[in-house]
């Protein structure tokens, strides 16, 4: 059994919905057809599209396997960095996603990947969750140890008794971390006073809304460490182009002919922007056809980035049209 | 004995350096006594300006105190929200300066006073130290208790049974907190996703260099929370004009025969700025000369904002023209 999106793969007009935020359910199914068949390859977000809470996503599994089995390349890409490139795979398998650890984008792993291309040979102060520190030690970088560094006595008792700054540390590398303290922040501000120590965040989401609560993100941790520190850091996470520079580079996609599917514009429709790739909002997290009006009335340039190509409340909601799609297209 | 500076203090051509940064040491003692003669009020920052380490710098008690026996009107302006009035006193008069607690504008205080003229009625979920607290109980407005609220157990854990939201929370107060953390962060965010909570930060400072390492700033947690809680927060202390609203809309000074005298200038220059204030750098704390060059340069308008009208390496070296000026006054 063989899956096609038609015959017109090779003819399609590229990007033909180019930050209109179209809704695909408002399309005809042709329309749909001939959208399918304008990317080979697929970039999405994890959490929010594919799964959450750790659940899958009604329908999300069938979509992306199905793209899969019709030959498009599929990748999963999360700023999530409490995760290994292996913890990703396990859980997007287990969920029955027909994954390959080559397809999975984390920003754990392209933290680690980043500075062992720079040939990094010092230590590397880490505010963030062994993920990272896995990921490190996976390519031979040496760190100090995560977890909790609470505050010891006064200040002045702290500064004077139990501050201790390492002498080879040249990078501070700034992740999510629910044991973000107070000595964490001088301790990295103070590293970071010597222009030569690299700043490197995996990622600037600011927050991940629960139900009758808000989790900080790892942008919030960022942010405090740049105030402090007066340094901007580089970015590995979405929306940094630099996350899928690799794949572009060596001719693994054509951004022309990708889409990148997220539910929070401000990374993963941003990413797609800044790539050229096509771009596809679900509502089954972060943002909502709401936002992206806010953002078509804006007068804000930067806001116009946002808005997608088209757009879906899930998914799951492509299901009909691949369905439809598959029986047709076997012969 | 009476102090007065020169004849010609009510016929002086105002601001006449304004924003020129002139050196004051390379100037006529003449000219100096015109300048002298051009404020009847100074308000001074205290950390790098008056004193440092808790030392009195040399000359700083002498030149203040000569302006208040010669009649000037003399503040004493601190963004430190560690300390009440009271103690910020105490440790202004044990160093020998004479000043009185009227003369006392603090960022603890002045937070309380500000949610007392609100009619502030609900309880304020505090990040901060006892200062603030004390300040707060002064005017019976309830609080959450500061001091350090580690993270417990996984994020899960916490989440599902340690994290206590209240329900009476109507503010987040955000200052200096050597204690901050996650679970911290969390409840700030979540407590300010009710548009009604009130989001008020002491100040803004970014940071304070110490030999060998770097303190974090109040503007360091300030920035965790803004960026986790996607709120905008009102800002008490300098460069917001508000902290100096009663003293002009009272008429306890006049605003262009009013000194201001900093260190930093991101806080005391631009709220000398923003109040029509003359300013002056000194170059015993945070910013110098090379930096004031850099804002010449800059093509940013907000950095010509920082520019003071004039500069001296520390407050002390006016004592030459003060003990001078004393002396030809003395009839």
């Amino acid at each position: 059994m063989r899956f096609t999106f038609g015959t017109c793969s090779r003819h399609t007009v590229l990007n033909m919905y180019k930050q209109t935020c179209t809704n695909l359910l408002e399309l005809s199914s042709a329309k749909v057809t001939e959208w399918l068949a304008s990317f080979d390859s697929v970039i999405t977000d994890c959490d929010g599209v594919l799964w959450v809470y750790g659940k899958a996503i009604e329908g999300s599994v069938e979509v992306m396997n199905t793209f899969k089995a019709s030959g498009k390349k599929i990748f999963f890409c999360t700023n999530n960095s409490t995760k290994t490139r292996s913890e990703l795979l396990k859980k997007g398998v287990e969920l029955g996603f027909n994954i390959t650890e080559s397809g999975i984008i984390s920003t754990a792993h392209a933290t680690a990947s980043y500075l062992k291309r720079r040939k990094f040979d010092k230590r590397v102060f880490v505010i963030g969750s062994d993920a990272i520190t896995q990921e490190l030690d996976a390519v031979g970088i040496r760190h100090t140890q995560i977890g909790p560094d609470p505050m010891k006595g006064s200040l002045a008792d702290y500064m004077s008794q139990h501050l201790k700054l390492e002498n080879d540390i040249g990078a501070v590398v700034v992740g999510f971390d629910e044991h973000f303290s107070f000595p964490k922040m001088m301790k990295a501000a103070s590293y970071l006073n010597d222009p030569e120590c690299l700043f490197v965040a995996t990622n600037t989401d600011e927050r991940f809304p629960m139900p009758n609560m808000i989790v900080p993100g790892s942008g919030s941790f960022v942010r405090a460490i740049q105030t402090c520190s007066e340094r901007e850091p580089f970015i590995i996470g979405k929306p940094n182009p630099a996350i899928c520079d690799a794949l572009i580079k060596q001719r693994v996609i054509d951004p022309s002919r990708t889409l990148m599917i997220g539910d929070r514009a401000n990374t993963d429709i941003l990413l797609g922007y800044n790539c050229g790739f096509q771009t596809l909002l679900v509502g089954s997290g972060i943002h909502q056809l709401a936002d992206v009006e806010q953002w078509k009335q804006s007068k804000n340039p930067e806001d116009k980035k946002l808005i997608p190509d088209v757009y879906l409340p899930k998914l799951g909601d492509l299901r009909p049209s691949l369905i439809c799609k598959r029986s047709s297209s076997i012969h």
